[in-house]
């Protein structure tokens, strides 16, 4: 995206990663275009530069210098890597400002939970509380061969050990005083705690834009911790091409954003093991879910090749990795299970939604749809499984929309237009300050009942709050600067209406190819799924008006959250559901939509507004 | 070590790692202290300051500033690290300097030779060259299912690959035109070359003073490279015991030995890639022994337990290591194979010796006896194998007696006294410097014979060439100062005939100890395999005659060289042997001589000298 030259007297502060652009007069702070549009930088001190809570980075344009204050509070390291103070910066031309998770003061809406589940709890790892004898004169036994020993006297057969246990072996049992509990997986011993302690998992869904994070107690299968973390890699770009784009052209770019991924997701195993009260060393295995290239940015494998017809992962198989090799501190001995991928553009966190919405296992017709800037559709039926991906484009993220923004606080999510009357509600009611994903789909469907536009998605002038904008264009005014925060107009452009129509045709044409392919009609549809964030936010009946879904009854349709995070923690507490997923993917159809001449018609037919 | 101090008016200039300590007058230069001691530092341009290749590190004591010379020729970085010209450096006090292997002229005596041996070629390794399908629109299988499939239809078998691999998959692919060479071990993609390309392995013999390197060809079975190297930990500590101190009482002691190993194997596996003219990416496989300190220290395994009774290893089972994973450079999914340990003081090099001399599948009666620091003896009497170790000290390394040195050029490596003449014999025929191992214990053996001492090892007054040295104890002149390459006496003073007592002793009661536990007397021996460098050298006659071993024809005693070295190519070139020594090694009856009344009484027994 190349930074637009800005109007004459105003300046554009680009805020990352809330998706926020705001226009600002010169000489204005940071900070003061964040309480504008209503982002919500924390600010103790209320912006004296007494304290250095809204600390934020420069990453992009010309600013000030740094004040006494800032020299003060942040110091010269963090000063030359570009932190500032938001209260002391003020920008000389357009700028990009990325703020920091701690300086963010209300976070943005991460969804961490999702479906409820009940599957019996086996998961891969087992413990054993042993005595070892101690070593004397008479029992010179290396100290791998007590533990072998001793497990073997408790029935546990043959087990193994690898470097990163035998590293620490005889320090643990010397500290232990020889009582210790052995985890093993499958027969290798991965971690040796003290006797007696609780054994955790890790799940993880790693999202373009976010990631969610799951503490799991491998010995009863609750989810103890759930927390959600933006995506740090968006600092190399906000979608997946940009990202392989910048892992291709740069050396050391791979490393880069997987060294960006690991280090936020220490942060966050080191966050929820401090909130739970266990020590990193109680975490004994982990579930990654996550679409093909965070997948495979992930583990750094090679991603070029995704970005290129015909768009080929490097694999899909399930991995199952050393978490010291991949730099994820957990117990020594710990794994990291990958689920597969199935194809380039539909990865693991797809096979999570597979396992976790049991498409694998049902004798109905169910479509299960994950909503993103790539929607990933599965279609199950008579017993066959069939997934594609579609484009949907990041619109549905508040991005590409004029006044677009993340599910943050102040965000339209829901708009009713009832007699003339136009309804906006915002997250955590705070006065409007942009349109999140939800709220744009559901501005184009009462528009469109409201006869505000046409069927193409043309603007109607003269009829309710539809105006000429400065540009000639048309537009609708959907909060007037009056009732908003940042005392500006939210309004709705004719671009914006069909940056949606792209993206509901693309999605809605996946489908249809699905059912082409499968020879049944939508009406054959038992149940539709809809996963993920945004589907579990929108407005269903709007969205069937729109056209983004066939036109079935509305009690077939279920929202049902994160399921590619809940797969992830069934496969963390199910050896036999992750072994089970993995032989499921192999079989499923992988339809490149690409490749389909009816794709084309479906989705123009698929762009009208109805 | 305590630095003794200096005589009045010389300089003690303390040489590593060849193991010299040289007098020198104050104002000479560390160069010519090394000249006229017989120690070969390279000096291209004489000493003239105009060229840098008698850099050495002053490790220890006082010297004079950098002169222009060195300013010029090394830079503020290496003087700052200690570096220095050899032929600019005036000690101002004692001082030790370390020599770089790359400043001396003439390499030590290192060890790579050893047995030849005749087993069927057949490595845990082998190759599958295949043409992959490219992906297209109709073929949008990963990277990696078209490897697998690829290798299904061959015949191979279900394969996996990890991440060291699918790293480099999707370009390795592309760039040799989807048309590749499949290393497989067992079932894992280990490495993908061009088509047709050569496969190798490395096998290493890591011994507490040296490294011994073997490259072999692995389609063929031969050695094609063979070098050697001192050990770099010696910096740390010369014994295994002051080494495992530092290893424990400094923090990062562990990971600093390590890496001084695992970085002067890269350098050697670069430097026999280079000979051989292969790419490192062609070293498939590799097999490591050393005795279990080595073992540990380089699997970066605790050490610290080692030194404290009763000795026990963190781990004796054998070892399959990924070489990325402890930072050593090979094939990406190469794997190191570590060999069994016995027991603290009995490790993977002596399992090597017990492969390689077919202990394991003899019906004879055969004592295998590697002499070293420590010195390892196994025998095998009714099919039944026990080992022991016995603590025979540096003494046959040149360490710890008053002239003695490691075995490089000048060193007298035989002694014969025939009619009161005495005949030196050196290495590469160099004027005598000091005396090696082999040397020391022709000394003592000569010296019985012609009675200039008697059976306790007091020398005797008045006898050929014995006199009273400065510090009026008795002393023998093997060489006067007008024969040897320092102009100093070579002497052997009652004190190193005790060393040698000691450690021959040490190595005698070990034998007798194991005979009386197999129940046989040294009359039922029907062979003694004498392994390692030391043993190579000696002289049979004069070690029995000393009582280093007992006194049976002299046709049952074989020198076989560095067996432990031939016994890690055998284990590289057939994974059967591999397999197999790892199940014998667990039969072993080990014997901790430390346990045993007897071993003290045959210690005293051994040593006079009779």
């Amino acid at each position: 995206m190349n930074q637009p030259m800005s109007k004459s007297k105003t300046l554009i502060v680009d805020m990352q990663p809330v998706g926020r652009r705001i226009d600002i007069e010169p000489g204005k702070t940071v900070l003061e275009a964040a309480q504008s549009a209503g982002v919500g930088l924390v600010s103790l001190c209320g912006g004296e530069g007494w304290c250095e809570s809204c600390v934020i980075k420069v990453a992009k344009g010309e600013v000030n210098s740094p004040t006494y204050s800032e020299d003060n509070h942040l110091g010269a390291e963090a000063l030359e890597d570009g932190y500032r103070l938001a209260c002391q910066v003020i920008p000389q031309t357009d700028v990009r400002i990325d703020i920091p998770p701690e300086s963010l003061s209300t976070p943005q809406r991460l969804q961490v939970e999702g479906l409820d589940f009940d599957i019996p709890l086996a998961p891969i790892v087992q413990v054993a509380d042993i005595e070892v004898s101690s070593p004397g004169l008479e029992d010179l036994r290396a100290d791998a061969d007590r533990i072998k020993d001793a497990l073997a006297e408790r029935g546990f057969g043959e087990v193994h050990m690898e470097l990163p246990i035998l590293r620490d072996i005889s320090d643990v049992l010397r500290a232990n005083k020889w009582s210790v509990r052995i985890v093993l997986r499958e027969q290798e011993v991965i971690a040796i705690l003290p006797s007696g302690s609780g054994i955790y998992g890790i799940s993880v869904d790693i999202g373009t834009t976010k990631l969610a994070v799951y503490l799991v107690d491998l010995l009863n299968g609750e989810v103890v911790e759930k927390v959600g973390e933006m995506n740090p890699q968006i600092a190399y770009g906000e979608d997946v091409v940009s990202r392989i784009g910048y892992a291709s052209q740069n050396p050391g770019g791979r490393e880069a954003l997987q060294s960006a991924l690991t280090d936020a997701l220490n942060k966050k195993i080191q966050e929820v093991s401090k909130l739970a009260r266990i020590e990193i060393d109680q975490i004994v295995d982990a579930v990654i879910v996550g679409n093909t290239a965070m997948h495979h940015l992930f583990a750094g494998l090679p991603v070029e090749q995704l970005v290129f017809a015909p768009y080929v992962p490097a694999v899909n198989a399930p991995l199952d990795l050393r978490a010291s090799a991949i730099g994820i501190h957990l117990a020594p001995g710990a794994y990291i299970h990958l689920l597969p991928n199935i194809a380039g553009y539909v990865g693991a966190d797809h096979s999570a939604v597979i396992l976790s919405t049991e498409l694998w296992q049902t004798d109905k017709t169910v479509m299960a749809i994950d909503i993103g800037t790539n929607t990933e559709i599965s279609l199950v039926s008579k017993g066959r499984l069939s997934s594609c991906s579609c484009a949907s484009g990041p619109a549905f993220e508040g991005a590409h929309i004029s006044n677009g923004m993340r599910a943050a606080p102040g965000a339209i999510e829901r708009v009713q237009i009832i007699d003339g009357e136009i309804k906006v509600f915002t997250i955590d009611n705070e006065p409007p300050v942009g349109i999140c994903g939800s709220g744009i789909l559901d501005v184009v469907a009462e528009m469109k009942s409201a006869n505000l536009m046409d069927e193409k998605g043309a603007l109607i002038e003269g009829q309710l709050n539809i105006r000429q904008s400065e540009k000639t264009h048309l537009e609708f005014l959907l909060a007037p600067a009056s009732t908003t925060g940042h005392g500006r107009d939210v309004t709705v452009s004719r671009k914006d209406v069909n940056e949606i129509q792209l993206a509901k045709a693309a999605i809605r044409a996946g489908q249809e190819i699905l059912l082409i392919k499968a020879d049944i009609t939508p009406e054959d549809i038992d149940e539709v799924i809809i996963a993920g964030a945004f589907g579990t936010y929108i407005d269903v009946p709007n969205a069937i008006k729109v056209g983004m879904f066939p036109d079935i009854p509305i009690d077939r349709f279920h929202q049902i959250g994160n399921a590619a995070g809940m797969g992830a923690v069934q496969a963390l507490v199910s050896a036999e559901h992750r072994q089970l997923i993995g032989d499921v993917i192999k079989d499923v159809d992988y339809i490149e939509l690409t490749t389909y001449e009816e794709f084309q018609k479906e989705f123009i037919q698929a762009m009208y507004l109805r």
